[in-house]
């Protein structure tokens, strides 16, 4: 199995993904991986890692496409980026699965337009597994597509359907569509439309999830628009930081809670690791006819690795394959 | 100065509502209450208020619009309905203020419908002040109107300015547009086309504001469509929740940070406090020609005191005045 790493994309590069690649060949025998970027900037950080350099390749990929310019223009043109070469690499079966922490606009263009979409599926997803302090729920689409129809809302849910089976290991998992209400008769035009079409669709739908369920465990997949979808994402993010924040300066705010919080500060601790998201890796791309994953910009050495484990997973558990054979079966009922 | 409020509505009612009314009463020396709703029931709670009960009214009204029913439908048939007799006894002038904790949906139908809008305005929105643990922002629409327009959501800056002017004693309120970037060219086809007109507004138009920075005091009034708006409440009401269930249960797992979390009480206490919403009353519906508050379904006495002395501080703050003047300064630009 191979996996093709972005080793210039994120924060961090390139020692955040050079490194996160040394720790993933030492917990996965099985793979071997493609390292693309500035060569020499990768070969700084390739150090004390004899035991499986055997098993990386490098390849020159000096372009990068930066968040500041047109994804699309920016896959047309550099083609000597990591991203398009990665992609065309997935594309020709020359390697099994793609990583990257750049753009996540070239990550979207070069899936659609190098890679290509899973026949039936008329828009890839970006869906994140997020923490509800009990396990995971999946969110789907969380940004690839501010715009939605009907149907892309449907096909999401075959998408993150897949997933939970292939990845997670979920026999059912629950499929949600994000409202305002949990009656049928609720919501805006795109979801009161969609409602019809998820209860006919090939998966466990469960109905409408309210926002003050999403983290409520009532749904293994929530599915809605790239917006509401990236609203939700970044909102989880900024409240509980805004939380967390309140509660440690209150805790300051007198002696005697400071030392209440030191001597809770193992119940802390476990709480931030319940809520971290990095131990699950980044937003997987799905539809697109590849394992392809979106790791976080600030993906640290770990992050990646876990990253690389998660494409690992996703072609282990035959995603795509899963999807396409979802998409086909809904495909008649759409033409009804 | 005369309140109406609707003694039916709410989860405790007609408990909450009158013995809130009380409260609001000796609070407020300056105004009157009138009580609607079945007045046997009313007249239970009318005790221990001989100061204060020569400035209660009771008016009859025994009809109750349900949240199972179209409010539309509600609002034409139930005539006899503390709703529609507060909405209409505010349109002619018989009262200044109107307070609620019934049908949300009833409100909203009864505000367009009897009280009427604010020459200029499209459509009415609710906007809530939320906690952001320093203080508060509004959020403006979060449920009135799930499919906008962008003359909408320029407008619901207009009325956002307005409130935070009058209520709240702000000089130049910090407007921001919900987006899924800061970038002017972000976001999906509602907000990419409200930012420009947005820029020519007559307020202090900040820019977009990503979901991470809503509770970041980047804005004082947050724009965007009800949908959206609805989500960002009960999500913040779902991530809060499910943050302190983890931390209790985690803090409860072991006997030492058990003991910590104890010694910290109070931090946590301040901590609630600082999140309690219902100390700033209820969410004004705004964009109608009276000044009117929908208080929490879950309102207790305090929580409705608090929803009447929002009304009390909406009337003195002049928001309606404001508010016509602000869209009627937009109005020549929008035709241009």
């Amino acid at each position: 199995m191979k996996i093709f790493v972005d080793a210039m994309g994120g924060d961090f590069a390139p020692q955040a993904p050079v490194e996160g690649a040394i720790e993933a060949l030492r917990r996965y025998p099985q793979i071997e991986i493609v390292l693309a970027g500035v060569i020499p900037e990768i070969e700084k950080y390739l150090v004390n890692c004899d035991d499986v350099r055997h098993r990386i390749a490098l390849l020159d990929a000096p372009e990068i496409i930066t968040n500041d310019e047109s994804p699309v223009m920016g896959v047309r043109r550099k083609t000597n980026s990591a991203t398009v070469k990665g992609m065309l690499a997935l594309r020709d079966k020359q390697v099994d699965g793609f990583v990257s922490a750049g753009s996540t606009g070239a990550v979207l263009a070069g899936g659609m337009f190098r890679l290509g979409r899973i026949s039936g599926i008329e828009r890839p997803a970006l869906a994140p597994l997020m923490p509800n302090g009990r396990g995971y729920f999946l969110l789907i689409d969380c940004g690839a597509n501010v715009d939605c129809l009907p149907e892309y809302l449907v096909q999401f849910g075959v998408m993150g359907d897949a997933y939970m089976r292939g990845v997670v290991g979920m026999e059912n998992p629950r499929v949600g569509l994000v409202n305002i209400g949990a009656e049928s008769e609720k919501g805006n035009a795109l979801v009161k439309n969609t409602y019809p079409l998820m209860e006919k669709a090939p998966y466990n739908f469960v109905g409408n999830v309210e926002a003050r369920d999403i983290t409520g465990d009532v749904a293994d997949v929530m599915v809605t628009d790239g917006f509401c979808g990236n609203l939700i994402l970044k909102f989880m993010e900024g409240v509980a930081g805004t939380l967390f924040g309140i509660i440690k300066q209150e805790i300051k705010a007198d002696p005697v809670s400071a030392i209440g919080g030191m001597i809770a500060k193992p119940a802390f601790r476990r709480v931030k690791k319940l809520m971290d998201y990095t131990e699950v890796g980044g937003a997987p791309l799905l539809g697109v006819q590849g394992a392809v994953v979106k790791a976080h910009g600030s993906s640290n050495a770990h992050a990646f690795s876990c990253a690389i484990g998660q494409v690992v997973k996703m072609i282990d558990g035959h995603v795509v394959e899963i999807i396409e054979k979802g998409v086909a079966s809904i495909a008649p009922q759409q033409s009804e």
